[in-house]
This record gives structure tokens, C-alpha cells and sequence, in this order.
């Protein structure tokens, strides 16, 4: 076996933003508690699987790129941190960030519906997405949006004819593929991309999408935004794609006079899952980078500096997060090179289909009481009927463990209950956030009849 | 590019069950015509994106499997065709599999009430699952279960006991791992097996549990079982792995005197995404490769014949739906080698992951009206914010397709519905019924507000 399995056994909670686990999480009399609570109490009054989120976790990591952002950019023309919601949103959420200063980007009807019920302003808000109907154009309008993000000159026109009927301006923000494509350490630049997002710089479409906002009564040209990738922790292919963007606005301003006010830089920044993976750029580092691109670009340009944006989401709230998990049934499977422990826990990819979706790693630690000192080759695995429904592929893990054991997944808050399904008819998960030695539901758990009252045919039998 | 599009076009429905439409589908007036209900009739009552499941062709192709499993094993001891409800379970769908007399395979709570609410007697259904809770063993010994596929010996511990407590017999299937791996056109045969599901074979766990399960009180030895994989197309395969269980059957005989009297192939019975992909074999071609290898085991070994089950769920479900999606914007993505159109729908990974999960190929069709002689090369994508929302990777589609205008992604009725998630706050898509010109929900869609409703501080605003 490749791996080595005492590198991806989770560390032992210390308080660290980088050692996987929320930042209030201790070991206390044995059994793990976090924001104040302890595993068994949770797991008494909330059941399992749950996913608990340390509020001032979330807090922190929020107000930590609000601030790296303002301080790097205070020089130049400021900057806005918009909290991506698609990596994990509801109202409790979208008051945080709004608390804390940040503003938010949605992009469908039930993102937006979201963050106004939290009573977010839309001057707070961006809208995304390469689709929007026309409902969602109009109820953007409607709340007042900050920006619409366009990734086609079909949905520029589309925005336009509905800002032209209602006599609005819709303030555009246009996404360009710079060719700059990130993930990991690694990052690759070329000229075509062949997405759905963004408008090409290298083809012409992004030049003739400013142009066109530009001459459109009811739109009003707010910015260039760019977006290069996932889970990134190399701030080298920020910086090369924020020379392409900025650079582009350079050109724009020859051409055209117009000096574009903002622009965005997207999201992607990446968090450690396990401890095989480094500890990432912090927002302070990632925002110097990107100060001193937009700084050397006032220079070259003598250009007056644009107000910037980032999109962060998993990066604030994917650490603040973790799974709890009961033991089900445990059994040891003989391989070639040893036997691999098998332990089943009740849910798995319903409510984490990133380790299927994207082969993407997890660690795990015993919650509810002090682990052994000896552990075992484990796998966790879900109880979903399919051989790829795997929680944690390899880890060290208790060599005590038992059907009734808790297990915690850190590192679940983004893209776990936001993608979570009814696979199986398996309910989803409910949120329970954490702070001060309290805990409330932040999104309710599903139960088995909520998931069948969608059937017209279903009686509660 | 690699692909030809013109092979990976949807062919035009013609009536055949290999021709990836529902048997149904008709192209009438332009448009196409499900179940005799019209495209444009479905989407101006039911919307979009939704899901259309031919009903006649369920019941045709749960027929088919169970007159070809019946006329097989007539000589035999007979067969059991068990819907494996993983696929798409509703009541409807339920009720029709016992219509047409199949029984059911569940594994879970909510998939056991839903074909109990169906009518279907206990004694009709299997409970599967490799980390069933203890709540879900006294549901299915309350029901009456026709047996418990087991996979692990603390599972089968667990049975017993709680059989134990209750004074009730538990029904056992146990199933095991034969080393016998496939999907698509190759297969693998290997001693041991590095999975979450069954007992091994070479590893002795199966024959020990084979002993335990005998020596219990409460439990009853009923049958084996092996699964070899998902999406096979090869008969082989399940002929080696049907000798290696019956192989068991037979040196259980020998060692304890007990005659095993059932047992279970298993499912992954092969359907056509696109016109790409090898027709698959027919439900009599299976069949008769199964019985072939019992006939075999019954001459070689002098043992009574066992009853046979097999469990199609995709091979019924999946060709029998097609999704319908509305075009949102479409934009030119300029390559090296060209230009892709880029189509974007109003649905897209939230109701389909498995382009994104196993980088699944589907084809489309222009549903709506009649499409043009000429075709360009298009991609159909998602509304979701991830470049991965992709629904058909390549594919020549009308070169005059519009916004507004409909496309039918055939085969979706398997992993669909059933896998969708709320992801970007998307509400899930409804699915359809249609027979004999009629149409009904089998499964209501939701609204974002039933989306929202879980989110206890959610206000409709």
C-alpha cells in the first residue's frame, strides 16, 4: 500500500486554522466537543449524521479575508469579499457573512431568495450562473443586485431586453476566460477554453461583449471578472490571471475611454482536507498577490486602480464543518498486502459525494471518547447501495472501534450538504451550528416521510 | 476531436427497445410524442426541466425479464425477478413492478415504505445494505421481508440478536464476493475483493458465515448471493461468477448436508446511453446463460436446483424515461480545432450527476418541433456554478436550436431522479407518467420553497 497511514490520521484538535479541525474543537475528558458542546450531547438531542458548524469558526475565516482584503487594497480603491453560497448557504449563514462585512454571490432564484430572507441588501449581492431564466434576470432586478455575472453575449442580450422593459440598467459584470486553468499546486495557461463559463478573451468574444455592454442603454459595464479554477493553493496562477484580466482592462480603456470601475477575481482558494495536503495560502497572502498585480497595473497603465472582488466559499466554510457519523457494522477484509478494516456508518455519499465525484480524501477521528492508543488500516464507508460509496478511503483509526462509536469528518462544510441527495431514500442531514456551549438547527434534517411526501401515490403507512 | 458526432446523434425514435427512446416515443407533427402525449402538451401543464417515464414501457421491460427468467428455470426450480429500487423507486413504480410480478429489492427505510405503500407484500421484498440500522432490521422482520442480504458477520450477529429478542425467524441471504469483477465488455477475476459488500470466498469469511448463520437459532439459511458490477454487457461474466457460487452451494452441501435453496445473481445488466454504445444482450440472453450454468451445477454436483433471483433495476428503469430540458442561452466556444456550440439547459447536475460522477455519455434530441437537416457540434450543459454541469458532452444537434425550445435526453430513468440533489438551490425536477395519451406526477417537483422550507429561519419573503 502506497499511502501511509499514519499521515492521513487526523491530528488531535489544537485550536489551529490549519489542523483540520473548527478552530474551538477540544478533547475534553476523552470525547471531542466543539463550540462548547460535546460530541455526546449532540449526538443525544440531534441524532446522526449531522453536520456541525463552529459559528465562530466561520466567523473568523470570514472576517480573516474582509480584512486581508481591505488591508491590502486600502491603498488602491478597496475591495469586497463575496462569500460564494454555492458551497454551502442558508439564512443563518447569509447573516453571518452580511454581519461580518462580506457581501454574497447566489446564482439561482433559491440562493438569492436565501440571502434577502436574511436580510442581505441587494446592493450586497451578485448573481451568477451561464443559465438564468428569465424569472431569476427579473427577480435580480427586482432585489436591487449588486451585479449580474454574463457569460454569453445571448444572456447579455437577454438582460438587456428585460432591463429595457422595466426601464432599469442592470450593472454587468462580464466573465473572461483568460486561459489560465488552476487546481492544486499545478496550473496550466492557454489561449481557447472549451467551458461553459466566460467569454473568451483570445477568440474576441470578451472584446465585443464590453463593446456591446458599453453601447446598451440598460446596462451598465460595473466590471471583468475572471475564475480559474478549484482548490487551489498556488498564488502564482492568480496573479498571471489577474494580469490577463487587468490587462484587458488596459485595452478597453484605449479603445474605448471607458475605464471599467471593478473588477473580480473570482474564487478557487483551497483548504487541506487531510494533513497530506499542504497548509494552503492564507487570504493575507493570496490578497497580497493579487494588490501588488492591480498595483503593478495602475503603474503600467497610469490608469486609475479598479475596486476589487474575490469569491471565496470553501475556504470559509468548508474547515468550520464537520460530519459526525455512527458506527454501523464493522468487518475485516483480507487483501493481497493485509487485511483493510471495513466500518460502515450511517449515511455516506447522500451527504458527501465529493470522495465519489471528485476522488477527493477525508480523514476522520473517534468523537466520542478517548481512541486507543493502537490504531488499524480503516476505510469508512457509507451505507449506500454501491461499492463507491466511501467516506474516508485510508486512514489510522482506533483499533477499539465499535458499532455505536461516533466518528467526525472534519473539512464538510462546503459542497456536502449543498450537493447531499436522497440516494437510497436516505433523508438528509440536518446543520446544527455551535457556538458559546449552545447549538441550534441552522437547517433541519429531513426525515423519511418528508422525503416521501413528495410522492403523490405515498401514504403514511 | 476523436468523436464522430454524427454516431453519437440521437437516432429518431422508432419503436425499437434498443433504439435508446421509450418504446412509445413517436416524432408526430415535428414534435415528439411520449406515451401519446405531446412534448408541448407536457411542458406547457408539467414544466420543465422534468422527467417522462413511459409506463407501458416499464411494464414491457419488467415482462420481459420475468417471462425470460420463468421460461429459463421452468425445468428448474424456478426464478424471482427483484427490481432493485436503488435505480427509482416511487409507489407507482413499485406497484407496476408487482403488477408485472416481479419482487422488489430495497435498502433502506424509505425504500422499504415506499413498496410496502405500494401494496407489495413483505414477503415480496429483499432488504439489502451493508450498515442497515437496527431500526431497519425490526422494519423489515415487522414486515415480513422475503430474506436480509447480509455482508458482514457482525451484521449477521445483529440479525440474530434482534430476531432473538423477538421470537422471529430471519431469513438470510448471504451474499459473497467471488472475485469476479465487470462492466462493459471485460471482466476480472480476482481472489480477493477490496469492497465494502460481501464475504469472501477465498478469504473463508463466506463459508463462516455460511456456518454461523445454520448453527443461529433465529436466522434461516434461505440463499447466496453475488453482484459483479454495474453497466455489463457480457454474459461471460456472470457465467464464471454463477459457477463460483454455485461451486459454494455445492461444498456446503458436502460439508453440512444443508441444500442451499436459493440463490441470487445479482444485478448490472447493461443498457444503451447512445448509439456508441454495443446493443446490450436481451433479458433471454441472460437468462439462458444463467440457467446453462445451474443446469451445469445440478448435473455436476447431484444437488436439487436452487431458485434463482436476479435483480435488474437500469435495465427496466433507465430506458423507459426521457428528461426534458428548456434551452437557456448558447453561446460559440471558439477551439483549436473549431467551434462547439455550447447549450445550456435549465437543469443539469442537480438531476443528473452521472456525466459528472462517472463520466457517463448521453445523447438529446430536439423535442419540440421538427429539427433542421443540418447539425453542428454541441455541447449541452447545466445551469449549475461548476464546469463539470455537463449533460452531453458531444453531440450534433439542430443547427437552428433557439432558446425556449425543448430537448429530450433519452435514458434517464435510472440514477436520475433518484441521485438528484438541491445543488445551488435547484429544486428537484417531478416525473412524469404517460400512458394511452394521459400524463400524471408519479413524483410532484418541488418548488424553491419546499426547498427553503427546510431552513428554520426562512421566511417567504
Amino acid at each position: 500500500m502506497a499511502v501511509n497511514l499514519e499521515e492521513l490520521a487526523a491530528p488531535e484538535p489544537d485550536g489551529s486554522p490549519v489542523g483540520l479541525w473548527p478552530t474551538s474543537m477540544r478533547r475534553q475528558a476523552g470525547e471531542l466537543t466543539l463550540g462548547g458542546v460535546p460530541t455526546s450531547q449532540l449526538i443525544a438531542q440531534a441524532g446522526t449524521p449531522v453536520f456541525v458548524v463552529d459559528e465562530a469558526d466561520v466567523r473568523m475565516r470570514a472576517t480573516a479575508w474582509k480584512r486581508a482584503m481591505d488591508s491590502a487594497f486600502a491603498g488602491l480603491a478597496g475591495a469586497d469579499v463575496f462569500y460564494a453560497g454555492k458551497a454551502f448557504l442558508c439564512v443563518a449563514v447569509a447573516r453571518w457573512m452580511h454581519d461580518m462585512g462580506l457581501a454574497i454571490d447566489t446564482c439561482t432564484e433559491g440562493e438569492l431568495r436565501t440571502a434577502l430572507a436574511a436580510g442581505v441588501p441587494g446592493s450586497r449581492l451578485g448573481l451568477h450562473g451561464n443559465s438564468k431564466s428569465r424569472a431569476e434576470i427579473e427577480l435580480g432586478l427586482d432585489a436591487g443586485v449588486s451585479h449580474f455575472v454574463i457569460d454569453s453575449l445571448a444572456e447579455l442580450a437577454l438582460v438587456e431586453s428585460i432591463a429595457a422593459r422595466r426601464g432599469d440598467v442592470a450593472r454587468i459584470v462580464l466573465r473572461v476566460t483568460t486561459g489560465v486553468h488552476a487546481g492544486g499546486h499545478e496550473y496550466i495557461s492557454t489561449a481557447h477554453e472549451d467551458q461553459k463559463f466566460g467569454l473568451s478573451i483570445a477568440s474576441g468574444a470578451a472584446e465585443r461583449a464590453i463593446e456591446e455592454t458599453l453601447a446598451a442603454e440598460h446596462l451598465e459595464l460595473a466590471g471583468l471578472h475572471s475564475h480559474i479554477g478549484s482548490q487551489i493553493v498556488n498564488v502564482a496562477a492568480f496573479a498571471v490571471a489577474a494580469k490577463a484580466l487587468l490587462d484587458l482592462r488596459a485595452r478597453t480603456a484605449k479603445m474605448t475611454d471607458h475605464v471599467i470601475p471593478e473588477v473580480d477575481f473570482g474564487g478557487g482558494y483551497g483548504v487541506r482536507y487531510t494533513v497530506a495536503d499542504a497548509v494552503p495560502p492564507s487570504p493575507e497572502e493570496y490578497a497580497r498577490v493579487l494588490a501588488a498585480a492591480v498595483q503593478r497595473h495602475v503603474a503600467d497603465s497610469g490608469l486609475t486602480p479598479p475596486r476589487v472582488s474575490v469569491e471565496p466559499g470553501r475556504s470559509i466554510i468548508a474547515p468550520s464543518t464537520v460530519t459526525l457519523y455512527r458506527v454501523g457494522t464493522i468487518k475485516p477484509v483480507v487483501l493481497d498486502d493485509g487485511v483493510r478494516r471495513y466500518v460502515s456508518v450511517d449515511g455516506g455519499m447522500s451527504d458527501n459525494i465529493r470522495p465519489a465525484l471528485y476522488g477527493a480524501d477525508y480523514t476522520a477521528a473517534l468523537a466520542n471518547r478517548q481512541p486507543s492508543e493502537e490504531c488499524v488500516r480503516t476505510r469508512i464507508v457509507g451505507k449506500h447501495c454501491e461499492s463507491g460509496d466511501v467516506v474516508v478511503k485510508d486512514l489510522a483509526l482506533s483499533a477499539d472501534l465499535g458499532p455505536g462509536d461516533v466518528l467526525a469528518v472534519p473539512v464538510t462544510g462546503a459542497y456536502g450538504r449543498s450537493m447531499a441527495s436522497n440516494y437510497n431514500t436516505v433523508p438528509r442531514p440536518g446543520v446544527v451550528a455551535v457556538r458559546d456551549g449552545r447549538w441550534r438547527w441552522i437547517l433541519r434534517p429531513e426525515s423519511v416521510s418528508d422525503v416521501l411526501a413528495l410522492d403523490p401515490d405515498w401514504a403514511h403507512v
